[in-house]
């Protein structure tokens, strides 16, 4: 099972989250590509880091919003919504290959990621984009989302991503952030929930019942030292169940 | 012979030069890359026209300034000046791919192109980039710069450019924009002399002297009607007098 | 009548529209406050042209946006556009003081414009911004949006805006932009009707039927020679017409 | 006497020291104005913070250069900085005024700061920057500065800065930071020195001689815990010593 998380989220001066002791969890590494998050010199040490360690990296890619964290809906045209994300994916291919090794992935962030679940335009956007980049990434995303239905009908190969610290809902969507339930806190119970969901395909969702769940990777956080704690736990139980965290992408696949 | 022209310079609204023109007449385009000028769709729509026309795509690389344009001189730490650079040439090559060909070569801009004539720190940084980047893409300057002798100590490929322009002082250097003579006006004048550049390797300085000039490219501007018709004028004296116009890089070289 | 237009929208090296030619035409200027264009050194140029020639001074505040242009939507915290909007009104204020005058009115710009038409938490956020800065600051916006309503609920003067340009429904609402008749551009026809408008308080809708209209200010573009000569045809025809151009706010009022 | 500090240095979704604890212990707030860093949300809410602690705020307005922090050189023409520093500081007074206060003072920061104890066009930028936007503003700054010479010669009010964290040569400058000495790590010694520099107008320099300094305003920072730790020992240290912390500008002057 692979593990991935949110890195190189810094910005100058600027610095989030504790990339180097992920990068000691997590098989894969979503890095930002400098329109959310990312000046280039963070993101190239993130990926000399990133190939120290045989981490695979695919980009992050967000809307063009620096003070917004990308985490705000744009009304993007499409045109430009398409080169932004070509403009992303080959900057931090530039960089990975500087340090060594390519974007193997790529995968939406904050408010482009909620977008593409629904919103076709958007969705058809980063689609093209990664076919017109290079039609051998993968695209990461979430189960049941238009992004990967699009992505599938145009051939490229789609990964299903699962979060450890979210609770879920009975018809397998996330519990909305705003209800009770939305975060999981304790590791211990993230871990275990994380065995089950490799081991059997299931989750106990938040009204208790089972729920099927399909994913080729997990989500895990790194923005606080709660986080880091958390991701350590899910790695260290996968481990001890007997699950080898290994990137779905790259040499490592 | 090459001739090259900075193309790709607005900037979302903002337009700057008539790059369907200019793309009619020069054999690369050295285009901006997104730090002090060109917005992806920009960019990826002048990459769709370049290739269409057969015309060679540079990185245009500069300072991160687009309120200035990129023309003044920014005292970068060497390691943000090289992952600024990779990132610049990677996500310009992201947008060439996808309009179906690479990056070709790289050239810095305004007042990045200024210093690195004499500064080692920032020559060097534009060096360590490209090389990082992908060895094999030439790099062109001014000849006799900083830049040009350590790219060659690098083992990179050099390509000494001269200005259609510009007047030259009796020992080959530009005559300073602030001087009488620094710039050409009468097309006829300009092309005449180009063809003498490229068939003799001599031009004749603001002092009246005949001086050698090695140059493997000719820069010519597009950023007004005037200027568009110049480069046409060079465009066909060259042709008018039996010099093939062909790009330094690619297949057309 | 007031005559207002959007100008000092270029941005470092880039222009747009006539700034010059316009300051001789209307009798507001609605500059942008850089966050979808306008650089400082536009503005205060800008300003100081506007002061010289007896042009008010509003704040086009807009998305912090300028790849955009300010054109596309973006979902802001209300915390997040109060404050943007304070500090753009705040930032012209200081460029029209060193300039010798005052920002003395405010209007949305772009996608802001017409996201306040309808959008009640956008159109709070414009006015909280403008009665924590200066509730004495009259709004510019459309007859019958929410951003007029609730500013004058919130006891601020807001002033009706009219398209010398645009046709208009039955109802008394724009042409959409993607239906014939929304574009006029015919100089003696435009100025007619605004003559009318003046005079009579009434336009023929797209129809032909008769239909009342309430302004205070009309509005006309200058981003293009046609724009300048359409804009200069209304300046003119009103003022045959008896019609006195002035400032709604400021000592021409 | 006075103490400062640098504050309001996060942006978005990044934070930059502890700008609540700070508040609590200095007298004078500089403020981002939002090129260096400072999102106008954050600004606003430090403004906010500080008018109820009684805090005064000034300007801290840098090179636009977020990527860098404004801690490189940047070579600016006069108009454009002149520009961007009106700029800077109307949109901070906006915020300011819109939080119940006023800007009371400015102060360069970073590579600015640096560059007008020396740079003569760069000073006077700035002293035109605030002679243009109120010329009843105090500068703060180096003494012995370019800066506070041409501020004076302007009639401005000037205001002199000791740093309390840094060791002096005996000639009165700063070790540089790159010599053993430049900084200070123990609160005690360090509050011990202010006592001494605020009753007797004279340091221990880096030799041991004893030299006269002459200051209206202490720098303290707060961008870590153990900076924050020193600041509070420098302002106990000189309470318990009879010193009164007051501003040098506003109501508590």
């Amino acid at each position: 099972m692979d593990l991935n998380s949110d890195l190189g989220e810094g910005f100058g001066a600027w610095c989030l989250g504790d990339d180097a002791a992920m990068l000691e969890i997590v098989s894969s590494a979503n890095l930002a590509c400098g329109f959310h998050a990312g000046d280039p010199r963070t993101l190239l040490a993130t990926c000399e880091r990133a190939v120290a360690r045989g981490v695979v990296i695919g980009a992050q890619v967000g809307y063009r919003d620096l003070p917004g964290f990308g985490r705000r809906f744009i009304d993007y045209e499409t045109e430009d919504l398409v080169a932004d994300l070509i403009y992303q994916i080959g900057a931090l291919d530039g960089l990975a290959r500087a340090a060594g090794d390519r974007v193997l992935y790529v995968k939406p962030h904050g408010a482009l990621y909620n977008t593409v679940v629904h919103h076709e335009q958007q969705a058809a956007a980063v689609v093209d984009a990664v076919r017109r980049y290079d039609p051998d990434l993968p695209v990461l995303g979430l189960p049941g989302s238009v992004l990967l239905r699009l992505a599938e009908d145009a051939g490229l190969r789609t990964v299903r991503e699962a979060f450890a610290d979210r609770g879920y809902q009975a018809d397998g969507t996330l519990v909305p952030r705003s209800s009770p339930g939305a975060l999981l806190h304790d590791p211990a119970e993230v871990a275990e929930r994380m065995v089950r969901l490799v081991t059997d395909r299931t989750l106990v969702a938040a009204d208790g019942s089972v729920i099927k769940i399909e994913a080729d990777s997990i989500c895990v956080h790194g923005d606080s030292p709660g986080a880091v704690g958390m991701a350590r736990a899910v790695h260290d139980g996968l481990t001890a169940a007997g699950v080898r965290i290994s990137a779905f992408a790259g040499a490592g696949q």
